[in-house]
């Protein structure tokens, strides 16, 4: 960059996008050198105790609404118009649910230039026209620039209480981008590591999500644990046969990452998709109304994405290849007794 | 065999060899072709109520001590003489605890033909004047016969109660050996695959006792999923560069298998090693004085393979190399700060 400092946009303030925010505005102050030190988050406007959000955040240094108990750094400046937030940007940070990406991205096209870079963070594939995306190929296909992917086995919450973790940047370039966003990412409690493997990365990352659904399964028909470690395995194989059929440059190394591994461990330990297929199981209930009651009308990503994924194999008659992906799919949305999941297994 | 059923004989009667005494007896009938009908069980004697184990084992078909509340087979036959039930056996299935192995192979010497072939689903290794032994190697060169080895993510309780899970059998002689062992194990409740890379498959076996001591450790400071989830994926990476570094023959691979990522998730998850690293945390007490608290005076097998493990590597120089290992072992018995064992993912 020759003295010119990098100017940091994060798309997105949503919990994991707050978190990663106060993350980002630490570590620009500590390499002065290479960033501008005021880091702009584009925040989706709204009230909140009369206030305006982005109001709460510039003066009280907190996210009442997404991470409420954490204080943010002062360089963190919130901007409720996404093209002021990202203007003239030299990197931007994407870290927002993913339907929301393709309007941002269409948003921002005129005020981003190109020796900009990009990193994004949103979970999940895009499926489009029974073809499969990474998000990180369309921002960079539609903003004509860079862009890189982060994924890990990162709670929102814990990476905020700076509860030690591990993360995982998969990017093209890893001598030049890898070594800059290490910079913008690395702390001493969140340990980044660099591979050029992206498009596995981005595999896990929404693909796990579908094995954790096989995972709450197991939990609801009480299987114990030798069955529920017995799917994890079999998803993570699934897992990585997947990114190696559709996508190239897929690598064994890469499910050994936090981005592959440890991420799919802490998804099927805990969290959403685990939980809400777990209540699925004995309720009589359609998995749209067991997701209306545990997550407040938000969707859990896994039962999407494994519609989604099921869609795609069925069109190229690969779901044989696919058992436990296929299975899940035929508990959730086709009525399949939730014990048939255990044939996955005998394949 | 030209004929000749195999007759097989299991040395060991605790709680995992019942479980899959159990299930060898019910395997032996699906194949009245290949093995005898007879499951002759070694059992080391003790009165329970006044009653004679074997007299119990044989009478009620339950080993009340090990394993109660499940019928066993009525084909499996309990003897207290170790040469008396392994006198001519085709079949050795070797699952005890691994301090007794070499007494027990002692014993069989005169007893077994060099036609036997045996299975070692003993845990651990076995560290011998500074080198480290496979107690299927052990087993096969005291007795002059050939020796694979089966590990996997199974708890005994779930095993006997026929909950679903996976193993994995390891073995030179995948062709050989590995087909009649198949037969011998494979369930619909319990699903074999044969691997060649026996020595991974016992590294795997000892040394996720020591990864769940850290996973332990990670829970009693209450450091949560993010670090948990580092320390079992940095744990399995130390596991395969130990086996890579230490035993010709193991592959990556092997760690996708049940034995590998499947049991470690298991272990972590739950069992032994990682309550008793758990509840030593905080506690101002020995982990000798823990255990005896915890486990009834029994040790927990990866605080010993934490020692033999560290002495192994310091008298190579190579402690730098496994940072993981290295730092349970300084928790545990040199009173470093629980705490950094963090420094051990920061290498």
């Amino acid at each position: 960059m020759g003295g010119q400092q990098y100017k940091v946009s994060v798309i997105g303030s949503g919990n994991w996008g707050s978190a990663i925010a106060r993350l980002v505005g630490q570590n620009v102050e500590k390499h002065p050198d290479l960033f501008d030190q005021t880091v702009r988050v584009w925040v989706f406007e709204e009230e909140v105790n009369g206030r305006k959000l982005t109001d709460i955040i510039n003066n009280d240094h907190e996210n009442v609404k997404y991470l409420p108990g954490i204080r943010l750094p002062d360089n963190i400046k919130a901007l409720s118009d996404v093209q002021e937030a990202a203007r003239d940007a030299n990197i931007l940070v994407f870290v927002m649910p993913h339907q929301f990406v393709y309007k941002t991205c269409e948003n921002l096209r005129g005020v981003i230039h190109n020796d900009c870079r990009a990193i994004s963070l949103i979970k999940g594939l895009d499926f489009h026209n029974n073809e499969i995306m990474l998000f990180s190929d369309e921002i960079s296909r539609i903003l004509g620039i860079e862009c890189c992917a982060l994924s890990g086995a990162n709670l929102a919450s814990e990476v905020a209480e700076e509860k030690y973790g591990e993360s995982t940047i998969g990017t093209k370039n890893i001598e030049t981008d890898g070594k800059i966003f290490h910079k913008l990412f690395h702390t001493n409690y969140l340990n980044i590591t660099v591979i050029g493997d992206y498009s596995g990365l981005q595999v896990c990352g929404a693909l796990k999500n579908v094995v954790a659904i096989a995972a709450g399964i197991s939990d609801g028909l009480k299987y114990g644990n030798n069955t529920k470690s017995a799917f994890i395995r079999r998803g993570l194989l699934e897992m990585r046969k997947f990114g190696k059929t559709f996508f190239g440059g897929v690598h064994t190394e890469t499910f050994f990452e936090s981005c592959g591994v440890a991420d799919l461990i802490t998804t099927c330990a805990g969290g959403r998709n685990r939980k809400v297929a777990e209540a699925f199981i004995g309720s009589n209930k359609t998995i749209e109304e067991v997701e209306k009651e545990l997550l407040n009308g938000q969707k859990s990503q896994g039962t999407t994405t494994a519609l989604e994924i099921h869609r795609f194999l069925k069109a190229r008659n690969m779901t044989d290849m696919f058992p436990l992906m296929t299975s899940v799919y035929q508990v959730i949305y086709e009525n399949a007794p939730p014990e048939s999941i255990i044939d996955a297994l005998q394949h």
